[in-house]
Parts: structure tokens; sequence; C-alpha cells
């Protein structure tokens, strides 16, 4: 069981396109909402949507108002339950500041990657780091993952899922979801 | 490591509404995307999406051929690999009648719920019935799970995934996702 430590946030600024430039990406709706059931699911105390954008950072505070003060929350409270975990920021720092302010306490930052990085953590390590430490933010990109900048700016980087061959495009859905179950059941 | 024996079904009919009551589903394209890409890095042999409604079945068609024969596909061919797994059938029964005349033997089908039912079995069992035994079937649920009776159709039924508390509403996304790790990794 989580002590409240844990935090996500998904990045749409720095990320790469796939020459593996860096970019901004837009704002894909379904990501609230399935990351945002997955961290409710799993215990996560604040999911960050990060956009410098400001019609992108517009668009996220429209989908969450609709499910938490509109008519989407009466319609589905579970819902509402889950979209009431988002915090829109324009930046990884300023995320990171929210969540220190919140915490009174220094955030341990977790990127996440497709590849496999010398160093990297296993979700067993991060498990046991949440039952006895500092609070964790874990990082997602979106579009073709975390620019190199962000990704060296994180205190550590979780090992990579695998599957069966070497095939490692999965959605930043289906990645956030399983790490959370790993991490929460693992 | 899976021996292509496992199969997995996203059904749209007949499966329930917030209120319990019966209902076909639309079809959500993103949902072909993400458990298609989970399915190719987990291993699934087949991914079968179905739907009676012409016009649902017709829409499925024209996003797998865009990734697969269209521009799609050469843009990404990742995502080309993982949506030639999909076949779209007009029920269940047909998605079973294939994949029983595609491996010359029958099929275990295995539900998957939010809920718990007695006699469920866990992705471990599942896993070890895979290790050496038939082609097995797993089935997702689109809008709020499948319907009562082909919950009961089914051969057994998958324990549910559970979180930090009672809280059971992931996507269907979230969830396939999941339940594919835990099978190929747990």
């Amino acid at each position: 069981m989580l002590k409240n430590n844990l935090y996500v946030a998904l990045i749409h600024f720095p990320v790469m396109n796939r020459k593996k430039q860096p970019i901004g990406s837009a704002l894909t709706t379904i990501d609230l909402h399935d990351i945002a059931r997955a961290s409710i699911t799993f215990g996560v105390k604040g999911f960050y949507v990060v956009t410098p954008f400001e019609d992108q950072a517009a668009l996220a505070n429209k989908v969450i108002d609709h499910w938490t003060s509109g008519v989407g929350g009466e319609l589905n409270p579970f819902r509402k339950k889950a979209l009431e975990l988002i915090r829109v920021t324009d930046s990884f720092e300023e995320a990171v500041r929210q969540i220190e302010t919140q915490r009174n306490e220094p955030v341990v930052t977790v990127a996440t990657s497709a590849k496999a990085y010398n160093g990297s953590i296993s979700t067993i390590d991060l498990k046991q780091r949440l039952e006895k430490e500092a609070s964790h933010l874990v990082v997602f990109g979106t579009a073709w993952g975390l620019a190199e900048k962000l990704m060296n700016a994180c205190d550590f980087i979780l090992e990579p899922i695998l599957g069966a061959d070497d095939y490692n495009h999965l959605s930043v859905r289906s990645a956030a979801s399983i790490y959370l179950d790993r991490i929460c059941n693992g």
C-alpha cells in the first residue's frame, strides 16, 4: 500500500518526435482520463499534466472542469474522482515545485523510457523506496518519449517494460497503467 | 515466453451500460491501437474486435486498412505490425470458431471483469495453463463490462485488477495492458 507519496507527471514539452528531435506535443484528452483512472486505482496522490502551450492547458482545464465541476461529474462520479487528481502546470520544474511545497520535502524524480539505460532502477526498487522514503514523481513522455535533457534532469530512470520480443511501442496510457500496477501490486 | 497460444477479444456486444442493462457499444478507435500495441508487445497471437454493427465493423476495418495497407503503415511500421494482429468478427462465437479453425483445437475462453467472482482464476494460473495447455482467448468488455450472458458462456473468469482501495474503473485499454503484462511478465 502506498503512503500518499507517489506522484505522476505527463510531459508534453520537452519530448521527442520520431526523428528524436525535441518538440512540444499536443494534448491527447484520453491520456488524461486513462492515466487519472489508473492513478486513482493505484493510490497516486497527484497527476501533473505538463504543457507550456496556453491553448493546450486551456483544453486540459476544460476537460477537467467538465468532469469535476460540470455535468460530467454528475453523470459519472467515478470519473470525477479520478480527474480531481489532475493539476496542469506549464513546466516540469513547476510540477516539482508544487509537490515540494505541498509535501514540505524534496521530491525524487523518476523518468520512464521505452529504452534501456545503464543504472536504471526496477519497479521493485521504486516500491521499496516509496515504502520508506520521500515523495517520488514518476515522469512519462508523450509523442516519442521524454527529451534527453529531461531524462538527464531526473534522479532515476525506471527500467523499460519488456515484452515477448523487441517491440517497445506501448501507448503512454498502457505504459503508465502497467508501471503503476507493478509499483502497487508487484 | 508465450507459445503463440494466447488470443484477445474486445467485445462491443453484448456488454452493459451503467445501469447494468445489456447494450451494444460504439467502437472507440484508440482501443484498437492501444490493445493491438500491448498485444504485440506481450506476444498475443491475434486480437479480435467483435461488433455485430456493420457501420462499426466498417470503421474498424477502415482504421486497420489505413495502418496496414495505407499511408499510415509507411509512416509508422511499428503501428502497422501491431494493427496487423486485428481481426474483426460479428460475434464472440465467430471469433472462437476462427481461432479453433486456425489452431485445429478447442480454445479455452477467459472472461475479465472489474468485479470479483467466486472461483475466478489468477493471471499466474492462466500463465501456467498457457505454458502447457491449449489456446486461450481472454475476453474484454467495452462500456461497463461484459454482459452476464457472455461472462457465463466463458470457461473461466480472471480475478479483477485490484488497487489501493475499492476504485475499480480502469479503462479497458489500461486493464488489457495490465493483464497482458502480468500474464507475460508476472
